[in-house]
């Protein structure tokens, strides 16, 4: 099975308390796509401008990315200024250049539209419908969104839900979403909406997910230096919505648990460098062993509990 | 083995989002005991004012607490008002009246010198280190602190650390006191000196353990609803230091990561009622059940895991 995906492809410019990056490459549609691509095939969908260095394009064509939904626009590429603080969970936007992506208008090809596993990256949520209303008869759709489009198009992304399996959020935008100050009561709302299974996102807190009216809870990988968090939920997701891909189930809470583990070894790689460099050149072992890494610092045996 | 825990008995009056109490059954060395009862024998020293309600004292006592270090004094018992809003992990102090606990100096008695081990709750670290000077020869000795001595009596608390087996502390504090942003490199540091095992909290997203220069890391139990988080950090360190002293092994490490669970489990039950009520008539089943809840909520399994 494969992947397509539908987001942003942007040049960045971040700083950070560890350093900066300089328009260097992400987009929630590139940073999902580089940590999927571990898993399972994966088709993006985007558009950049004229500017957009071809070595950007080979870095993710060279890693088997299908680019045949790339689309080059007269205009210059979406771009992002940020900058993260002492408080890592909290960039501030200095400024936001939509450019070609303003006008973004996704067509699928007939090849894309029968893709069985869909990710609608963060992009406005009309845009996602339409997106949706392309494909042929997937049998998996997830979602992400952020902040801007729950305060201005709160409607159309509840529509939208009402068609999504799989729902990511982080924690503030599941909370403002449904009005709730708790966030597995936010995950329920999101839930009866539509998606059987909903994943929030907590940053270094870690994440929790939603499965058969249960919730499963898991700590971010332990990082004593976080050089840049951007594109860390896409990356996430990347891993995530990979790993079930392939293995061809999404429901089986056994593969649902695994892949949030998936999910948080790989947004864990792509927090340590900045841009997507995290994620380039990491080879499956590498992404196996912090898997056991993990496992190795949450589990806890039963046996051998003193009892009073 | 047994634990002698030595800091405040208060009578708190809290307003949260779900409802509000008034002079109420708290202090550090109440919800640390009330919790770690569960596990072990414990003596609890601290002082109260001649207004502290009989009932309270035999909902220790009756407990099985030993109160002969449970001292009253001419005058009103330590007080606290506060209030918890939208973020839980926030709370507003509106008044702190110390009456008797600011005149508070534990002389402990013989059989009370000889425990094996020690628990200093959140009081001034000189006091802290009073009453270390009054044990025998401790097996172990673990403390917590807070703000408002990291701030005030920095180099005492230094010098208390280097006496230190366990450290408990939340994020904000330990990144306080170590001046880092970081809170693993916080977490080496106060490692560095002195503590061995170091516990962070970090209330509704989990805890993190230290030990053997590795880092476990472990979600909150997931609640829908939170009542009162007060006295969720003594909760926690009361099942984690009640758990290891019936193990009668605080080096282990697969005890030392079922000490933390336990520690979440019982500082999750006190966060969903007011004051003690959440603790008082808790059974071990209920404690091991959640246990087991929790333990099925995090665990995944390598097995059948897919490669690319």
């Amino acid at each position: 099975m494969s992947i397509l995906v539908v987001g942003s492809v942007a040049l960045d410019s971040v700083k950070t308390l560890e350093g900066e990056s300089n328009e260097a490459l992400g987009g929630s549609a590139v940073y999902f796509s580089l940590s999927a691509r571990q898993f399972s095939r994966v088709s993006l969908v985007g558009v950049v401008g004229r500017d957009f260095p071809k070595a950007f394009r080979e870095a993710l064509s060279s890693r088997g990315i299908d680019l045949s939904g790339f689309k080059e626009m007269p205009g210059k590429t979406f771009r992002w200024v940020g900058r993260f603080g002492k408080d890592i969970s909290d960039p501030k936007t200095l400024a936001t250049h939509l450019n070609v992506f303003k006008d973004f208008r996704p067509n699928l090809s007939a090849a894309h539209s029968r893709h069985p596993v869909v990710f609608l990256g963060n992009i406005d949520p009309e845009l996602q419908s339409e997106v949706l209303a392309q494909m042929r008869a997937p049998a998996i759709v997830a979602c992400d969104t952020m902040n801007y489009w729950i305060s201005s198009k709160p409607a159309a992304l509840k529509e939208l839900l009402s068609r999504v399996n799989i729902f990511f959020g982080n924690e503030e935008e599941a909370k403002k979403l449904t009005r709730q100050t708790n966030v597995l009561r936010a995950a329920n709302i999101i839930s009866e909406w539509g998606p059987s299974v909903v994943v929030i996102k907590k940053g270094e807190h870690g994440a929790v997910l939603r499965a058969g009216r249960k919730f499963y809870v898991f700590p971010a990988f332990p990082l004593e230096t976080v050089k840049d968090p951007t594109g860390a939920g896409d990356s996430f997701a990347g891993g995530f919505m990979g790993y079930l891909t392939a293995a061809g189930d999404f429901a089986d809470i056994e593969h649902l648990k695994r892949a949030m583990l998936y999910g948080t070894v790989m947004a864990s790689f792509n927090v340590e460098d900045f841009s997507t460099r995290g994620l380039e050149n990491l080879d499956r072992d590498s992404i196996d062993s912090r898997f056991d890494d993990l496992l190795s610092r949450l589990s806890v045996s039963r046996d051998g509990v003193l009892t009073a």
